[in-house]
């Protein structure tokens, strides 16, 4: 089974990637964009059984840096 | 309006961070984890009117590299 995850900066914390992206975006001439973030996308292909709680087990320890980093998983 | 970005290597592509984290979380103990791919994810605040379609010229022109990444695109 397939499991997505997502992590983000918290609101509040700096992204220097987003702003260089939204930067990058108003030089080529795209208005209109008031505020870039970016984050990663983790997709994992686990064996069947494993759970929404076992992925967050591995958001905590290993793929989000929760101190400034929020996570969202989604499974299916 | 926001819009959500997804941009991940495409399959056949290499995916070293991926692989690295598949490694990690064995070495962790988490059994049963048989891929892992990473992405990034990019959302973008946008003044009212824009569509998919100017998103999609943004991904073209500058969020992907369409050579070896894949990208789709969430308005909303």
């Amino acid at each position: 089974m397939k499991a997505r995850v997502h992590v983000m900066l918290k609101n509040g914390v700096l992204d220097p990637q987003g702003e260089a992206v939204r930067h990058a975006l108003g030089a080529m001439g795209f208005d209109g964009v008031n505020g870039v973030r970016q984050g990663k996308v983790i997709e994992l292909d686990l064996n069947d059984g494993a759970t929404q709680a076992d992925v967050e087990v591995m958001c905590e320890k290993l793929l989000a840096n929760t101190v400034i980093e929020s996570y969202t998983v989604e499974m299916g």
